[in-house]
Protein backbone atom coordinates (compact mmCIF):
# COMPACT_ATOMS: atom_id res chain seq x y z
CA UNK A 1 0.00 0.00 0.00
CA UNK A 2 1.22 3.33 -0.80
CA UNK A 3 1.72 5.61 1.79
CA UNK A 4 -0.24 8.67 1.54
CA UNK A 5 2.44 12.14 1.88
CA UNK A 6 1.56 13.89 5.29
CA UNK A 7 -0.40 17.03 5.08
CA UNK A 8 1.51 19.72 4.66
CA UNK A 9 -0.37 22.58 6.65
CA UNK A 10 -0.96 25.73 4.39
CA UNK A 11 1.18 28.22 5.36
CA UNK A 12 -0.41 31.81 6.44
CA UNK A 13 -0.57 34.65 4.33
CA UNK A 14 -0.59 38.18 5.31
CA UNK A 15 -0.78 41.30 3.12
CA UNK A 16 1.57 44.37 4.18
CA UNK A 17 0.37 47.49 2.86
CA UNK A 18 2.98 50.33 2.91
CA UNK A 19 3.48 53.82 1.66
CA UNK A 20 7.27 54.75 1.07
CA UNK A 21 6.79 58.19 3.00
CA UNK A 22 6.01 56.53 5.99
CA UNK A 23 8.06 56.52 8.97
CA UNK A 24 7.37 53.40 10.97
CA UNK A 25 7.35 51.93 7.98
CA UNK A 26 10.61 51.74 7.88
CA UNK A 27 11.32 49.16 11.11
CA UNK A 28 8.31 47.27 9.98
CA UNK A 29 9.80 46.96 6.22
CA UNK A 30 13.04 45.80 7.60
CA UNK A 31 11.66 43.45 10.41
CA UNK A 32 8.61 41.46 8.55
CA UNK A 33 10.85 39.30 5.91
CA UNK A 34 12.89 37.42 9.25
CA UNK A 35 9.66 37.41 11.67
CA UNK A 36 7.32 36.32 8.59
CA UNK A 37 9.61 33.23 7.60
CA UNK A 38 10.08 32.04 11.10
CA UNK A 39 6.15 31.60 11.39
CA UNK A 40 6.07 30.03 8.15
CA UNK A 41 3.69 33.09 7.17
CA UNK A 42 3.87 34.21 3.71
CA UNK A 43 3.75 38.07 2.74
CA UNK A 44 2.54 39.97 0.22
CA UNK A 45 4.43 43.55 -0.05
CA UNK A 46 1.21 45.77 -1.32
CA UNK A 47 2.33 49.61 -1.70
CA UNK A 48 -0.25 51.96 -1.63
CA UNK A 49 -0.32 55.94 -1.73
CA UNK A 50 -1.55 57.67 1.55
CA UNK A 51 -1.89 61.10 -0.07
CA UNK A 52 -5.64 60.18 -1.14
CA UNK A 53 -5.97 58.65 2.29
CA UNK A 54 -4.81 61.76 4.17
CA UNK A 55 -6.97 63.74 1.99
CA UNK A 56 -10.48 61.67 2.66
CA UNK A 57 -9.57 62.48 6.59
CA UNK A 58 -8.92 66.57 5.56
CA UNK A 59 -5.18 66.33 5.69
CA UNK A 60 -3.03 68.27 3.08
CA UNK A 61 0.21 66.31 4.17
CA UNK A 62 1.62 63.99 7.25
CA UNK A 63 -0.22 64.41 10.67
CA UNK A 64 3.00 64.24 12.06
CA UNK A 65 3.37 67.97 10.44
CA UNK A 66 -0.10 68.87 11.07
CA UNK A 67 0.35 67.95 14.99
CA UNK A 68 3.49 69.17 16.12
CA UNK A 69 4.08 67.59 19.40
CA UNK A 70 2.54 63.79 17.87
CA UNK A 71 5.73 64.81 15.10
CA UNK A 72 8.09 65.71 17.70
CA UNK A 73 7.46 62.80 19.85
CA UNK A 74 7.39 60.37 16.59
CA UNK A 75 10.74 61.55 15.36
CA UNK A 76 12.22 60.31 18.55
CA UNK A 77 10.37 57.19 19.28
CA UNK A 78 11.63 56.30 15.84
CA UNK A 79 15.23 56.91 16.84
CA UNK A 80 15.16 54.78 19.99
CA UNK A 81 13.12 51.81 17.86
CA UNK A 82 16.03 51.87 15.01
CA UNK A 83 18.67 52.45 17.60
CA UNK A 84 17.09 49.26 19.79
CA UNK A 85 16.92 47.06 16.59
CA UNK A 86 20.46 48.23 15.42
CA UNK A 87 18.88 49.80 12.18
CA UNK A 88 20.93 52.88 10.78
CA UNK A 89 18.75 56.34 11.23
CA UNK A 90 19.21 59.51 9.46
CA UNK A 91 16.28 61.91 10.06
CA UNK A 92 15.79 63.44 6.23
CA UNK A 93 15.58 66.82 5.47
CA UNK A 94 12.11 66.09 3.04
CA UNK A 95 8.87 65.29 5.32
CA UNK A 96 6.80 63.65 3.80
CA UNK A 97 8.12 62.58 0.94
CA UNK A 98 6.92 62.32 -2.95
CA UNK A 99 6.55 58.72 -2.94
CA UNK A 100 5.26 58.38 -6.54
CA UNK A 101 7.95 56.78 -8.64
CA UNK A 102 8.48 54.47 -5.46
CA UNK A 103 5.11 52.76 -5.49
CA UNK A 104 5.14 52.29 -9.45
CA UNK A 105 8.67 51.22 -9.79
CA UNK A 106 7.91 48.80 -6.19
CA UNK A 107 4.27 47.51 -8.33
CA UNK A 108 7.14 46.35 -11.09
CA UNK A 109 9.63 45.04 -8.90
CA UNK A 110 7.59 42.84 -6.72
CA UNK A 111 6.45 41.07 -9.81
CA UNK A 112 10.26 39.91 -10.14
CA UNK A 113 12.66 38.22 -7.50
CA UNK A 114 14.13 42.13 -6.90
CA UNK A 115 11.30 43.29 -5.43
CA UNK A 116 11.12 43.41 -1.90
CA UNK A 117 14.79 44.29 -1.94
CA UNK A 118 14.02 47.05 -4.11
CA UNK A 119 11.68 48.24 -1.01
CA UNK A 120 13.71 47.66 1.59
CA UNK A 121 16.56 49.76 -0.33
CA UNK A 122 14.45 52.64 -0.76
CA UNK A 123 13.03 53.07 2.96
CA UNK A 124 17.03 52.55 3.85
CA UNK A 125 18.21 55.39 1.41
CA UNK A 126 15.32 57.52 2.98
CA UNK A 127 15.68 56.68 7.29
CA UNK A 128 18.10 54.87 7.28
CA UNK A 129 20.47 57.44 5.12
CA UNK A 130 18.36 60.56 5.46
CA UNK A 131 18.49 61.44 1.59
CA UNK A 132 15.69 62.16 -1.21
CA UNK A 133 14.20 59.01 -2.36
CA UNK A 134 11.36 61.82 -4.59
CA UNK A 135 13.22 62.55 -7.57
CA UNK A 136 13.54 59.69 -10.34
CA UNK A 137 17.06 59.59 -10.87
CA UNK A 138 17.35 58.49 -7.01
CA UNK A 139 14.73 55.90 -7.46
CA UNK A 140 17.11 54.95 -11.03
CA UNK A 141 19.95 55.18 -8.64
CA UNK A 142 18.24 52.01 -7.03
CA UNK A 143 17.09 50.02 -9.48
CA UNK A 144 20.86 50.01 -10.85
CA UNK A 145 22.09 49.20 -7.29
CA UNK A 146 20.25 45.46 -8.42
CA UNK A 147 21.60 45.29 -11.73
CA UNK A 148 18.69 46.15 -13.40
CA UNK A 149 18.22 48.63 -16.69
CA UNK A 150 17.03 51.63 -15.04
CA UNK A 151 15.76 53.35 -17.98
CA UNK A 152 13.58 49.97 -18.71
CA UNK A 153 12.47 49.96 -15.22
CA UNK A 154 11.14 53.45 -14.86
CA UNK A 155 9.49 53.20 -18.47
CA UNK A 156 7.44 50.17 -17.03
CA UNK A 157 6.84 52.32 -14.18
CA UNK A 158 5.54 54.92 -16.51
CA UNK A 159 2.94 52.54 -18.50
CA UNK A 160 -1.07 53.15 -17.94
CA UNK A 161 -0.70 49.44 -16.36
CA UNK A 162 1.36 50.12 -13.47
CA UNK A 163 0.03 53.53 -12.87
CA UNK A 164 -3.85 51.90 -12.93
CA UNK A 165 -2.35 49.26 -10.77
CA UNK A 166 -1.21 51.89 -8.30
CA UNK A 167 -4.41 53.84 -7.90
CA UNK A 168 -6.22 50.28 -7.84
CA UNK A 169 -4.75 49.09 -4.93
CA UNK A 170 -5.04 52.60 -2.88
CA UNK A 171 -8.53 52.50 -3.98
CA UNK A 172 -8.62 48.87 -2.57
CA UNK A 173 -6.71 50.04 0.46
CA UNK A 174 -9.28 52.86 1.55
CA UNK A 175 -12.38 50.09 0.49
CA UNK A 176 -10.77 47.87 3.39
CA UNK A 177 -10.63 50.24 5.63
CA UNK A 178 -7.16 51.70 5.84
CA UNK A 179 -5.79 54.72 7.53
CA UNK A 180 -2.06 54.69 7.96
CA UNK A 181 0.89 52.57 6.99
CA UNK A 182 2.05 50.20 7.66
CA UNK A 183 -0.97 47.83 7.91
CA UNK A 184 -1.22 44.31 7.62
CA UNK A 185 -4.46 42.31 6.89
CA UNK A 186 -4.86 38.62 7.34
CA UNK A 187 -6.85 36.45 5.02
CA UNK A 188 -10.11 36.51 7.05
CA UNK A 189 -9.59 40.43 7.48
CA UNK A 190 -8.02 40.63 10.12
CA UNK A 191 -7.06 44.91 10.20
CA UNK A 192 -3.45 45.72 12.39
CA UNK A 193 -1.91 49.23 12.34
CA UNK A 194 1.51 50.26 12.93
CA UNK A 195 5.05 48.90 13.00
CA UNK A 196 4.49 47.94 17.22
CA UNK A 197 1.44 45.40 15.12
CA UNK A 198 3.68 43.44 13.43
CA UNK A 199 4.02 40.30 15.53
CA UNK A 200 0.54 40.27 16.78
CA UNK A 201 -0.87 40.24 12.93
CA UNK A 202 2.11 37.30 12.28
CA UNK A 203 0.25 35.34 15.20
CA UNK A 204 -3.48 35.87 13.70
CA UNK A 205 -2.03 35.12 10.17
CA UNK A 206 -0.18 31.74 11.41
CA UNK A 207 -3.23 30.60 13.05
CA UNK B 1 35.60 47.99 61.54
CA UNK B 2 32.08 48.91 60.81
CA UNK B 3 30.94 47.64 57.74
CA UNK B 4 29.25 49.77 55.50
CA UNK B 5 25.77 48.38 54.61
CA UNK B 6 25.99 47.94 50.40
CA UNK B 7 24.61 50.76 48.59
CA UNK B 8 21.50 50.28 47.02
CA UNK B 9 20.67 50.82 43.97
CA UNK B 10 18.02 53.68 43.48
CA UNK B 11 15.20 52.40 41.82
CA UNK B 12 13.91 53.93 38.71
CA UNK B 13 11.01 55.71 38.84
CA UNK B 14 8.27 56.33 35.78
CA UNK B 15 5.92 59.03 35.67
CA UNK B 16 2.61 57.45 34.32
CA UNK B 17 0.37 60.08 32.53
CA UNK B 18 -3.51 58.98 31.91
CA UNK B 19 -6.88 60.38 31.27
CA UNK B 20 -9.93 57.76 32.29
CA UNK B 21 -11.69 58.88 28.55
CA UNK B 22 -8.84 56.76 27.05
CA UNK B 23 -8.78 53.71 25.85
CA UNK B 24 -5.77 52.30 25.93
CA UNK B 25 -4.79 53.31 29.34
CA UNK B 26 -7.34 50.73 30.58
CA UNK B 27 -4.87 47.93 29.70
CA UNK B 28 -1.96 50.47 30.47
CA UNK B 29 -3.40 50.68 34.06
CA UNK B 30 -4.09 47.51 34.65
CA UNK B 31 -0.84 46.03 33.66
CA UNK B 32 1.29 48.85 34.72
CA UNK B 33 1.36 47.60 38.47
CA UNK B 34 2.99 44.20 37.98
CA UNK B 35 5.26 45.45 35.19
CA UNK B 36 7.10 48.07 37.40
CA UNK B 37 7.20 45.68 40.51
CA UNK B 38 9.06 43.33 38.64
CA UNK B 39 11.63 45.78 37.20
CA UNK B 40 11.75 47.62 40.11
CA UNK B 41 10.41 50.65 39.14
CA UNK B 42 8.26 52.91 40.81
CA UNK B 43 5.35 54.22 39.29
CA UNK B 44 3.62 58.07 39.98
CA UNK B 45 -0.09 57.86 39.07
CA UNK B 46 -0.73 61.41 37.20
CA UNK B 47 -4.35 61.81 35.93
CA UNK B 48 -4.56 64.70 33.51
CA UNK B 49 -7.53 65.80 30.88
CA UNK B 50 -7.24 64.99 27.51
CA UNK B 51 -9.89 67.74 26.36
CA UNK B 52 -7.56 70.87 26.77
CA UNK B 53 -4.57 68.85 25.26
CA UNK B 54 -7.12 68.36 22.76
CA UNK B 55 -8.86 71.78 21.92
CA UNK B 56 -5.43 73.22 21.78
CA UNK B 57 -4.88 70.73 18.47
CA UNK B 58 -8.51 71.71 17.26
CA UNK B 59 -10.34 68.77 18.24
CA UNK B 60 -13.75 69.04 20.45
CA UNK B 61 -13.85 65.39 20.98
CA UNK B 62 -11.97 62.31 20.45
CA UNK B 63 -9.50 61.68 17.58
CA UNK B 64 -11.68 58.33 17.15
CA UNK B 65 -14.89 60.09 16.64
CA UNK B 66 -13.36 62.53 14.34
CA UNK B 67 -11.70 59.59 12.06
CA UNK B 68 -14.09 56.78 11.86
CA UNK B 69 -12.04 54.57 10.22
CA UNK B 70 -9.77 55.50 12.92
CA UNK B 71 -12.39 54.80 15.93
CA UNK B 72 -13.45 51.17 14.39
CA UNK B 73 -9.71 49.82 13.78
CA UNK B 74 -9.42 51.11 17.53
CA UNK B 75 -12.36 49.47 19.38
CA UNK B 76 -12.02 45.70 17.19
CA UNK B 77 -7.87 46.58 18.25
CA UNK B 78 -8.47 47.04 22.00
CA UNK B 79 -11.04 43.92 21.77
CA UNK B 80 -8.30 41.90 20.36
CA UNK B 81 -5.93 43.58 23.06
CA UNK B 82 -7.61 43.14 26.04
CA UNK B 83 -8.64 39.20 25.26
CA UNK B 84 -5.54 38.42 24.85
CA UNK B 85 -4.92 39.88 28.63
CA UNK B 86 -7.74 37.63 29.41
CA UNK B 87 -9.23 41.31 30.34
CA UNK B 88 -12.80 42.16 30.53
CA UNK B 89 -14.32 44.23 27.36
CA UNK B 90 -17.54 45.60 27.09
CA UNK B 91 -17.20 49.10 24.95
CA UNK B 92 -19.24 51.25 26.59
CA UNK B 93 -22.52 53.33 24.77
CA UNK B 94 -20.87 56.65 25.60
CA UNK B 95 -17.28 57.93 24.25
CA UNK B 96 -15.66 60.09 25.06
CA UNK B 97 -16.93 60.33 28.65
CA UNK B 98 -16.56 63.36 30.95
CA UNK B 99 -14.25 61.80 33.22
CA UNK B 100 -13.63 65.49 35.74
CA UNK B 101 -15.01 64.30 38.41
CA UNK B 102 -13.25 60.62 38.41
CA UNK B 103 -10.01 62.76 37.67
CA UNK B 104 -10.39 64.97 40.46
CA UNK B 105 -11.30 62.07 42.93
CA UNK B 106 -8.17 60.11 41.43
CA UNK B 107 -6.15 63.01 42.76
CA UNK B 108 -7.92 62.83 46.32
CA UNK B 109 -7.25 59.36 46.33
CA UNK B 110 -3.83 58.84 44.89
CA UNK B 111 -3.01 60.91 47.90
CA UNK B 112 -3.99 57.67 50.37
CA UNK B 113 -3.66 54.34 50.52
CA UNK B 114 -6.43 53.06 47.78
CA UNK B 115 -5.58 55.86 45.12
CA UNK B 116 -4.62 53.00 42.52
CA UNK B 117 -6.75 50.55 43.04
CA UNK B 118 -9.52 53.15 42.45
CA UNK B 119 -8.18 54.13 39.20
CA UNK B 120 -8.24 50.59 37.89
CA UNK B 121 -11.82 49.86 39.51
CA UNK B 122 -13.22 53.21 37.52
CA UNK B 123 -11.26 52.05 34.36
CA UNK B 124 -12.61 48.34 34.71
CA UNK B 125 -16.40 49.37 35.11
CA UNK B 126 -16.09 51.92 32.33
CA UNK B 127 -14.13 49.26 29.31
CA UNK B 128 -14.45 46.56 31.53
CA UNK B 129 -18.19 46.93 31.86
CA UNK B 130 -19.21 49.43 29.18
CA UNK B 131 -20.61 51.46 32.21
CA UNK B 132 -21.05 55.63 32.24
CA UNK B 133 -18.90 56.58 34.83
CA UNK B 134 -19.14 60.05 33.98
CA UNK B 135 -22.04 60.89 36.68
CA UNK B 136 -21.20 61.94 40.07
CA UNK B 137 -23.24 58.64 41.63
CA UNK B 138 -20.95 56.36 39.05
CA UNK B 139 -18.19 57.26 41.30
CA UNK B 140 -19.52 57.01 44.69
CA UNK B 141 -20.97 54.04 44.31
CA UNK B 142 -16.31 52.74 43.71
CA UNK B 143 -15.59 55.06 46.23
CA UNK B 144 -17.99 53.24 48.59
CA UNK B 145 -16.51 49.46 47.28
CA UNK B 146 -13.10 51.23 48.93
CA UNK B 147 -15.11 51.15 52.08
CA UNK B 148 -14.30 55.24 52.40
CA UNK B 149 -17.38 57.81 52.86
CA UNK B 150 -18.25 59.10 48.91
CA UNK B 151 -20.00 62.22 50.64
CA UNK B 152 -16.25 63.21 52.34
CA UNK B 153 -14.55 62.01 49.34
CA UNK B 154 -16.50 63.59 47.15
CA UNK B 155 -16.62 67.43 48.68
CA UNK B 156 -13.04 66.99 49.12
CA UNK B 157 -12.95 66.34 45.03
CA UNK B 158 -14.71 69.43 44.39
CA UNK B 159 -12.50 71.80 46.83
CA UNK B 160 -10.21 74.54 45.20
CA UNK B 161 -6.95 73.06 46.39
CA UNK B 162 -7.98 69.89 44.13
CA UNK B 163 -9.32 71.76 41.21
CA UNK B 164 -6.29 73.52 40.70
CA UNK B 165 -4.03 71.07 41.39
CA UNK B 166 -5.85 68.63 38.38
CA UNK B 167 -5.52 72.00 36.06
CA UNK B 168 -2.23 72.65 37.06
CA UNK B 169 -0.91 68.89 36.17
CA UNK B 170 -2.98 69.10 32.87
CA UNK B 171 -1.10 71.90 31.68
CA UNK B 172 2.27 70.52 32.98
CA UNK B 173 1.37 67.52 30.98
CA UNK B 174 0.95 69.94 27.53
CA UNK B 175 4.02 71.81 29.01
CA UNK B 176 5.98 68.42 28.78
CA UNK B 177 4.48 67.48 25.12
CA UNK B 178 1.88 64.85 26.29
CA UNK B 179 -0.82 64.78 23.49
CA UNK B 180 -2.51 61.20 24.50
CA UNK B 181 -2.79 59.02 26.91
CA UNK B 182 -1.53 56.79 28.31
CA UNK B 183 1.90 58.59 28.49
CA UNK B 184 4.96 57.46 30.19
CA UNK B 185 7.84 60.16 31.20
CA UNK B 186 10.89 58.68 32.92
CA UNK B 187 13.05 60.49 35.21
CA UNK B 188 15.28 62.05 32.75
CA UNK B 189 12.31 63.12 30.18
CA UNK B 190 11.81 60.44 27.80
CA UNK B 191 8.49 60.52 27.03
CA UNK B 192 6.85 57.33 25.56
CA UNK B 193 3.22 56.82 24.17
CA UNK B 194 0.33 54.17 23.95
CA UNK B 195 -0.18 51.05 26.02
CA UNK B 196 2.44 49.38 23.25
CA UNK B 197 5.48 51.42 24.79
CA UNK B 198 4.77 50.45 28.54
CA UNK B 199 7.34 48.17 28.42
CA UNK B 200 10.09 50.28 26.60
CA UNK B 201 8.94 53.31 29.11
CA UNK B 202 9.79 50.85 31.68
CA UNK B 203 13.22 49.13 30.60
CA UNK B 204 14.16 53.15 29.80
CA UNK B 205 13.24 54.09 33.69
CA UNK B 206 15.66 51.23 34.43
CA UNK B 207 18.55 51.79 33.10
Amino acid sequence: MERRPAKVRPMGTLDFWFEFASTYSYPAAMRIGALAEARGVTVRWRPFLLGPVFKAQGWDTSPFNLYPNKGRYMWRDLERICAALGLPFVRPTVFPQNTLVAARVALTALKQSWGEDFCRAVYHDEFGEGRDIGEPFAIADIVNGFGQNPDAVLEQARTDAIKNALRAQTEEAQRIGIFGSPSFVTADGELFWGNDRLEAALEWAKR
